[in-house]
């Protein structure tokens, strides 16, 4: 009766839903990461920090909130998203929104200058949170104070160059700008210099809006008249080759020569252009008039990367720049510093969905031996498996007298190895050692069953 | 002049001291990890995961807050040390007090039962803060749920055990007891059944409060008649030999063995010991009756390790015990569970105080090749150090004119292996390469140095 069907289906998911609201949850825009995302977080995480430590970075760690006037005036716009901790009397305090300005007050904090140093950890952000977008995310940082030399920004871009590659997620660009040449581009067109950082706040949104729309946004709540926005849309088009927009802008008598600012980041980029070109870099890289990157501290280089193709087209992964003036900024020595950062949950949340990365070859647990007992004799398999952990070897045990379970068991968690007990085993005083998947299968005696054990996986070629 | 001396002394103070007023801190009781100690945590946690792993756990991570219903009820008198988030709207939310809750969640949501999972994650508690108490700290915990036999409970002790031996970290001692052996206990002693958890709250304080204290405790806060209170502190003084101090407390026609809830427990514990008798660990461990556990949710088996010597005597590195009734508080269905938590910090903090462990051979850095420019061409060391990069050689540079900063830098970081280029090397078209230690200097010509430094570092045995 399809009737009856239907209504039962109905019931079924009544049921269920009841059920769901029952079950605890984790909080709005946050997740737990378990099995395979684990597996495949350690693999990402360590080819990260492996590239940091080529370069002669020190691990750095801060804690997970800071007073909250560490954090204030750093974020411009960005600030209302940071999450505060309730005042149960004692300091104030807040999460963490990046590691940058942690790191910023780390190095004053202890007075450094020359400091080269990488981070990876939580931060936390009140966005609205999607499925590539977490409120609670991994961060992987690169960061180097003490030298104001273009070599270090040329360094930071080659970090982040090794890191893109060596975790294989596709084709990527680099988009690249200059804060101070953004500030020259809008005095030229005409922007007053109190509103340089909120009219950067609404290019930074090109990448999700269009010029239209932060065209209204730039003349009706920030001030600007139509002119001045004309000749900015002009300018935020602007993108492309490298050497070519760059000489593009230096040669037509133009503008930018004329301003200071424009000037000295032209002078910049162009020394960066040129290492990059020198260590076959500069294809990588994308001049884009229209990058801006939304925080405050950014002062020289900016830069970003995205993801040419995939499931989320151009979707920014890392971003980074110079912030000259954040480590002075807590009342102590000037010190330069330039780095990025990347995004390393988004990372892993984009490779997901990418073909190649479904996590076909990563397990989620690294057991490579499973004793199983035939029966009930769990004080038996005890004694085996503590055998094999003594050994150092991986392994784990089950006691069933259905032997269906323990091949089961060995195939979900694509354990390779079996050290089969029965009545049989038991009797003659042998375990068997099998392998499916190499086609092994060989007795051998119970008391030194490990020793075999060893040098069977030693010896074995998976077909 | 003396005097003069004095005053100079008192103002250089007066200065400096105003001068750390004015530098940005770490909030209370939290600290930031950097270099050596990054680099020493990154070895004890990789032992630590490399234990859990060879004992089939997955990997689990849980966010930093959970939904603050999640946590309420768990603790007994400990909730009043958790964080909590400030009221922004939407979720009320709160910092994780451990990772066992979190777990218990983890569970629940995800309909398991039969799961083996490791945690490696920071927890906060607004505790009284010390040298080796941080009010932010890592823990390491190994969790099995959906199995209520004693061989779970001996894995996960097994499983403690090889991670204190592993870390090196000194002799300790596994206390252990039973909580249902408690509440028989102070069932037998006379505490009415609405004290139990309470009572058990006061004589977990017997690690660092005298009897007399806590007797105060019992009897004027907790209203405890001053008979039971003597019983009580006949028992608790009990503790030794586990296999002795169970015949004992089985033997003499004892008042455990006709309470049920006693009498169960000693079963418990006589399989357990056993266990550890028969695989060789009981020797690590000590049978006390005085072993409470402060957390309310602890229903079976509980055990603590402490260090028997070392800078802080007695000092509680790692606890744990049976929780059969926590996941099922989530409304779900009933699922057992056994786990351990170690703390992480507090044990890189009392390594830090072994003589042995004093980090002499843990470098804050990785890198093996210091790429030595004398001069001012960045171009050129730039050009080698890549090469190096390009090689996946860990490698960084200096530029300097000063020859004995070249050395120091290289002696400051422990940087093996030197790669020399000043105007004679240009000149000829040659580096030299020198490692100090292994008493090498070789020219070789600067286009493919690398190879060269490949075959010398391959090659050399360091002094």
């Amino acid at each position: 009766d399809p009737d009856f069907e239907h209504l039962l289906q109905k019931v079924k998911e009544i049921v269920d839903s009841n059920e769901k609201r029952r079950l605890p949850k984790t909080p709005k825009g946050t997740r737990d990461f378990a099995n395979e995302h684990m597996a495949a977080r350690e693999k990402t995480s360590t080819t990260i920090v492996n590239v940091f430590k080529r370069h002669g970075a020190m691990g750095l760690e801060t804690p997970s909130f800071e007073l909250r006037e560490t954090l204030t005036e750093k974020y411009g716009e960005d600030s209302k998203l940071m999450y505060h901790l309730d005042d149960q009397g004692g300091e104030l305090l807040t999460l963490r929104y990046d590691l940058t300005v942690p790191f910023a007050r780390y190095v004053a904090m202890n007075g450094l200058t020359k400091y080269k140093a990488y981070q990876i950890g939580r931060v936390d952000r009140r966005d609205n949170p999607s499925k590539v977008r977490l409120r609670e995310f991994y961060q992987g940082d690169f960061n180097i104070s003490g030298d104001e030399s273009i070599e270090a920004d040329f360094e930071v871009v080659k970090v982040l160059i090794e890191v893109l590659n060596e975790i294989d997620i596709g084709d990527y660009m680099i988009k690249m700008n200059h804060r101070k040449l953004l500030d020259g581009m809008l005095e030229i067109c005409g922007v007053p210099n109190h509103k340089l950082r909120t009219i950067c706040s609404s290019i930074d949104k090109l990448d999700k809006q269009s010029f239209e729309e932060i065209k209204n946004e730039m003349i009706e709540e920030k001030g600007l008249d139509a002119e001045t926005v004309e000749k900015i849309g002009a300018y935020v088009v602007l993108k492309g080759d490298p050497l070519k927009l760059l000489s593009q802008l230096k040669n037509e008598g133009s503008e930018f020569l004329k301003n200071d600012s424009a000037n000295e980041a032209l002078k910049d980029l162009e020394k960066l252009f040129e290492y990059l070109k020198k260590r076959k870099c500069i294809e990588k890289v994308v001049f884009d008039l229209s990058l801006a990157r939304g925080l405050d501290y950014y002062t020289g280089v900016i830069f970003e990367a995205v993801l040419k193709e995939g499931p989320t087209e151009a979707c920014s992964i890392a971003g980074g720049g110079r912030f000259d003036n954040l480590i002075g900024m807590f009342g102590t020595k000037h010190v330069a510093a330039v780095g990025f950062g990347v995004g390393i949950d988004r990372i892993l949340t984009i490779m997901e969905q990418l073909p190649k990365h479904d996590n076909q070859e990563i397990r989620g647990v690294e057991t490579e031996i499973l004793v199983s007992v035939l029966g009930d004799d769990k004080s038996l398999a005890i004694e085996l498996v503590d055998m094999c952990w003594a050994a150092k070897l991986k392994a784990d045990y089950i006691v069933s007298k259905r032997l269906s379970k323990h091949f089961d068991i060995a195939k979900q968690f694509r354990i390779p190895w079996m050290v089969i007990v029965g009545q049989h085993e038991i009797d003659k005083g042998i375990v068997t050692i099998a392998n499916k998947q190499a086609n092994v299968s060989k007795q051998v005696v119970m008391c030194d069953f490990v020793e075999e054990l060893i040098t069977l996986i030693n010896t074995t070629t998976l077909l």
